[in-house]
């Protein structure tokens, strides 16, 4: 039986996943590829920690280098993570003539570019299905399971630790502040969590998924990005009253030749399928011309669903190697970039609707001043909810809009917000359509 | 830029969708594969009928032999359906060189061994998507994207007409028959809905999924299935009282070397993400020893979902014939038979939970008569709701058991239902455990 020799570069928590899975299921796999799956080096600073896996220490080495300068070694599996030592590893090993699967979201987020014209070079492949949501096969998906679609929209909850502190703060109506100590202790949230919460991963993640779905190379600094640390148990309260979760959500859509790009948390439909979404999974709701909705739905993080995801790009790989091809299915899925001009629409030129918390005097008179102002600047209101006297003087006036443009939304409330009645900063939210999916 | 030239037998309505989607997709498929798929002959017997696409009435035939004798086509796209007359074309196509493509389900759970056998003596790929769950690309999601896993267990809403027919049923409180004709006139059944509503589609799906999941040659016949004729309103609020639904369930699940393979209706917990598969809408949720639960959800048929479907099959074998290659995925997904002996669980054997309904007499003592008699059979109650009384002189019993095996609760049952005390059939529901997903 052939066997595929793999080096790993990066023996944390998804690589032990990964030689875990390959340990395990090694007959399995076997079954399925008519090939053997054989870690013949792991490369990582620290070769000493027990990851509980069962492995020979002679595989252990920590110099990157010895797997990059095997002959024998035929992929090499990133999970090291950061960006500048690892392309440069990717890259030497492509050069070298290695395959490569990496679960590197941000490089390829930001390098993807530069990764598979190499891959394409030097004739190797080059797999990164683990890079977006976890154990979910979303790349495979939209490279092949939907690739005759025209992609409408994508919208996705990609980031586990800000849909699980959402989750917590829905349930048991707590704070940020409460839920996200909540995660840390729980697992779910990591010592310094910023790149989940501010929407840094869930935008790296959007950045594949639109190059993906629309054959757009997209820049990550382009993609629109506002995290959850903004949200109060009070907004999500409103949003049940109006019928509405509030979820952090990666949305791209294609909007009359342009592509909407965007992370923010969204009110999305109680009755749409994402809303149903909870703890720490993913799912990624995808709108083709043809198939119509979709939803792909799985743990987007950890050890086991993502070295399963990584286990699978190299199955994928190996059926490749037997059959004695490579490139069979470019890493955007367009052989030749797509006819369609599309560019990325700015965040001002956005239409969509929105969600207001006004904190305003309780004096009479105060609604229709606000909702007068909004009028003059072509924002009309679907339906508000006015509470009694908090206390304080002042109250909340929360709305929700009809479609407006994000551009007379912000000059709105810059305006509004220095009217004396208006005692803080208005609370703002983009609300996705009921649709009745 | 080379042309993949695809014969189509069977001009219906998926038939129709996959032209569409050849045509409205033309150059973004050109774009992704970097070749054109071209259909160069249509046949059907009735070839008079718009089907609202447009082609050349120069490329359709009445008779199927002129694509299957036609050198020049590469693929032969059955669409027919039925089972005779479809596997005869099907095989000629293989023996001379062609790839096939198929949305036959029925054809691919009863012949589906010969058919891949013979695909593979001729070298040539078999491919369908369609098959199973319509634009869901769960074949690929099995074979390819989660491949990595020993898969636990499948539960999946595979028939549309019957998850529309219970939507119905649920949300208006109306019979089976009045859901049913809701169902026709609004498209969502057919003339003669009897596959649909006995469990038979989905049994077909079934048996397809089993083999793709577990590498076990699964018989068509040897999978229990009980249709949704028999659901009454009653049983689906007192569903609902309990913190279940009620619908049509495919579960395949491993246990101890065997797989319980099973078509019926079935009550699953509320926050169970199937319990929000609503509508014609199709799921499948899949739970692998690694990458944990998983859900693949959307439109389980119609033209353009299928038609999605067969499309993303062309695209898989024009990949393949570009890089010159045949059976690089198997198409159960296995080289070889896999390792692990598993058989079929004769239903009689399942252990699960249970719901009943008893009609009983309103009198003193009832309640004690049968759960006594429950327990003397192994058969331990887990929670009862006793109504008042109806009117009749009888009243509903309703109550979920612990686990309980499925012989003793028939056993039980038979017995039960010959007690005096007992004025009807006791209805029978299979319950999905609460596990919190």
């Amino acid at each position: 039986m052939p066997q595929i020799k793999v080096g790993l570069i990066g023996f944390g928590t998804v690589g032990a996943g990964m030689v875990e899975v390959l340990i395990n299921n090694r007959r399995l796999i076997a079954d399925r590829i008519g090939a053997e799956i054989a870690v013949k080096k792991i490369a990582d600073l620290d070769i000493a920690s027990d990851r509980g896996v069962r492995i020979d220490p002679i595989v252990l080495t920590t110099d990157a280098m010895e797997i990059i300068n095997d002959p024998e070694i035929d992929v090499v599996v990133e999970l090291m993570g950061g960006c500048d030592q690892a392309m440069e590893y990717i890259l030497m090993a492509m050069e070298r003539g290695k395959h490569v699967v990496t679960a590197n979201k941000a490089l390829i987020a930001k390098h993807g570019r530069l990764l598979f014209d190499t891959a394409e070079r030097y004739g190797v492949d080059i797999a990164f299905e683990a890079s977006v949501a976890g154990g979910i096969p979303i790349i495979r998906a939209l490279r092949e399971g939907l690739a005759g679609n025209q992609i409408k929209a994508v919208l996705a909850i990609l980031n586990g630790t800000s849909n699980y502190i959402l989750t917590r703060m829905t349930e048991e109506g707590l704070s940020f502040n409460e839920a996200l100590s909540i995660a840390k202790r729980s697992g779910y949230a990591e010592v310094d969590p910023t790149l989940d919460i501010d929407g840094s991963d869930a935008a790296h993640k959007l950045t594949i998924v639109v190059s993906l779905a629309f054959g757009l190379p997209c820049k990550y600094e382009d993609i629109y990005k506002e995290g959850i640390d903004t949200v109060c148990p009070e907004d999500i309260r409103f949003a049940g009253e109006f019928g509405y979760c509030l979820k952090l959500l990666a949305i791209a859509r294609q909007v009359d030749g342009h592509i909407e790009a965007r992370v923010h948390p969204a009110f999305v439909p109680l009755d749409h399928i994402l809303a149903n979404v909870n703890e720490a999974y993913n799912a990624v709701y995808v709108e083709g011309d043809f198939v119509g909705p979709t939803l792909f739905y799985g743990l987007g993080a950890g050890r086991r669903p993502t070295g399963s995801a990584v286990v699978s790009d190299l199955m994928d790989i190996a059926r490749n190697q037997i059959k004695g091809i490579t490139g069979r299915v470019p890493p955007l899925s367009f052989v030749r970039p797509p006819a369609r001009e599309l560019s990325l629409k700015p965040i001002d030129q956005l239409i969509t609707g929105y969600y207001f918390r006004f904190s305003a005097l309780d004096r009479p008179g105060v609604l229709s001043k606000i909702s007068g102002f909004l009028g003059a600047n072509n924002i009309s209101i679907a339906s508000v909810i006015q509470k009694g006297r908090a206390g304080h003087g002042s109250v909340p006036v929360v709305m929700l809009t009809h479609e407006a443009m994000e551009r007379d939304v912000r000059k709105s409330l810059e305006l509004l917000d220095k009217l004396d009645v208006v005692t803080e900063r208005t609370v703002l939210f983009r609300v996705e359509k009921k649709t009745g999916n």
